[in-house]
């Protein structure tokens, strides 16, 4: 089970570690830090660094792809090698997974046109310019296709993804191996869960910092 | 806000990358990811390397540090020099922490004695010969130190502490910005949620795999 992670300036580290510390645990897997070109890549907060292990020109192959998402997606999805090498990589594997704003760059690479996805609840509308129908929900799967909603929601994800490849029991020791057993002080991680006044707040700070991370990068 | 966060070779990724995904959304957070030595370090899996940025000798004082399990724990345990600063910084923190078995490093460090503490639940046991109390909890606070319990649960106790830093609206911000509304495949997260034969067949894996590192790290 070789699995590639797409790594490049400004992702959001919990999008691609949730998943990968699941996945890592399938027996036979392999993973492999990809970015543009091989070496350390900065998330999102500038705090924190993880090595691409190969660059995108080393790694040909993959059975399951995941793209996490981040504010450095924008510049992603104008790069056109790391766009040719999803679209490369996705027409040999067996899964093809995103996690938040991971789903724009799938999009860009044309990959999600007259298909059911998802991505973070506050660029969801955002699927539509890439031809995609977008659901509110924790994951969608579309064929071969699996786009999971904000940051965290890759964790379920990749749970999913593990019962899939692997069956219950799996899925279910790997869950108690993490012990994954939420307890979070409030139940707010949802927009519906809180005042509309409060969800636009934060839709306007994100917004916000999409758009200097915009400027910064061109 | 000065966060130390703690990374050696075999620390299990999500222990840190959890709680560093809420905390560093603190307003003011600086995150410093530091080791004995600064450079990349290796994950448990051996797939994953994450940067730290500074040495132990670098980072003087911390408000917040956070310590982290995986199957290199028992290296660090021995490590002198890290337990040192371990107790030098704790000397000078707002809030001391651990998630999964850095519990274990801590109290090797003599922290947690006459304390009650938490850790991963196949290792909660161990916490006795540090002198601590074990409580089976997703997150437990003695005073200024808070122990989380197994990899997973390092994000609810961030939330918790950020609830404490920061306030509620920020912890509802944070959580809603990570869009943490957890609907894993299983309730199965826990040892009381299955059955007992399963529980002890995956205890004894893990017990496996921790001597097999302590063998190999001796």
């Amino acid at each position: 089970m070789k699995i590639a992670i797409l790594l490049y300036p400004g992702f959001t580290a919990l999008d691609c570690i949730g998943p990968y510390e699941v996945l890592s645990r399938l027996p036979g897997a392999e993973v492999t830090f990809t970015a543009a070109a091989a070496g350390a890549v900065t998330s999102d907060t500038g705090f924190l660094n993880v090595t691409a292990t190969r660059g995108i020109d080393e790694v040909a192959a993959a059975d399951l792809l995941l793209v996490p998402g981040g504010p450095g997606d924008q510049a992603v999805m104008r790069h056109e090698p790391t766009l040719e090498w999803i679209r490369r990589l996705h027409a040999g594997t067996t899964w093809t997974t995103s996690v938040c704003t991971g789903a724009l760059i799938l999009g860009a690479a044309g990959l999600l046109r007259g298909l059911r996805a998802t991505t973070h609840w506050a660029s969801l509308e955002e699927l539509r310019s890439f031809g995609a129908e977008p659901v509110k929900a924790r994951a969608v799967e579309s064929g071969k296709i699996v786009t999971a909603a904000g940051v965290s929601a890759g964790i379920d994800m990749a749970l999913r993804l593990v019962q899939r490849i692997a069956g219950d029991d799996l899925a279910r020791g790997i869950q108690l191996g993490i012990e994954y057993d939420p307890a979070p002080p409030f139940d707010a991680g949802s927009p519906e869960k809180l005042p509309g006044e409060f969800v636009d707040m934060l839709r306007g700070v994100l917004a916000g910092a999409r758009a200097a991370r915009a400027r910064s990068a061109a």
